[in-house]
């Protein structure tokens, strides 16, 4: 659904636009990995590591991405 | 020359596709504003803010972004 450059979130798979009109933010995290908030959240309750690359990702360790 | 969700450089203006062909990282600062990694040095040489907000910005507190 995606392609290289188009934000979306590789747990969901919606699309930037679906990601925001729904309320939601886009976050990267400092590995520089992007999800929506909803997936990062509900991950990091689960386990304290990116979903992406594993790596040990506390909640201070991601933030918003303003595009 | 970009949409919501689409990543650029607002810098230079050079789309997702550009930057990473010429050899580029994009990069996201803390404050979470996306540049290429040309720009971003380029800007962090002359000012320690970032370049979209203007908030105190260190080599430390941006990172690339894999997307
Ligand atoms: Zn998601
Ligand atoms: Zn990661
Ligand atoms: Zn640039
Ligand atoms: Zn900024």
């Amino acid at each position: 659904r995606s392609a290289p450059g188009m934000i979306s979130c590789p747990v969901c798979l919606d699309l930037y636009s679906e990601i925001v009109d729904s309320g939601r933010l886009v976050v990267s995290t400092k590995c520089g990995h992007v999800f929506c908030s909803q997936c990062l959240r509900d991950a990091l309750r689960s386990s304290h590591t990116c979903p992406n690359c594993r790596k040990k990702l506390t909640p201070r360790q991601y933030h918003p991405l303003y595009v």
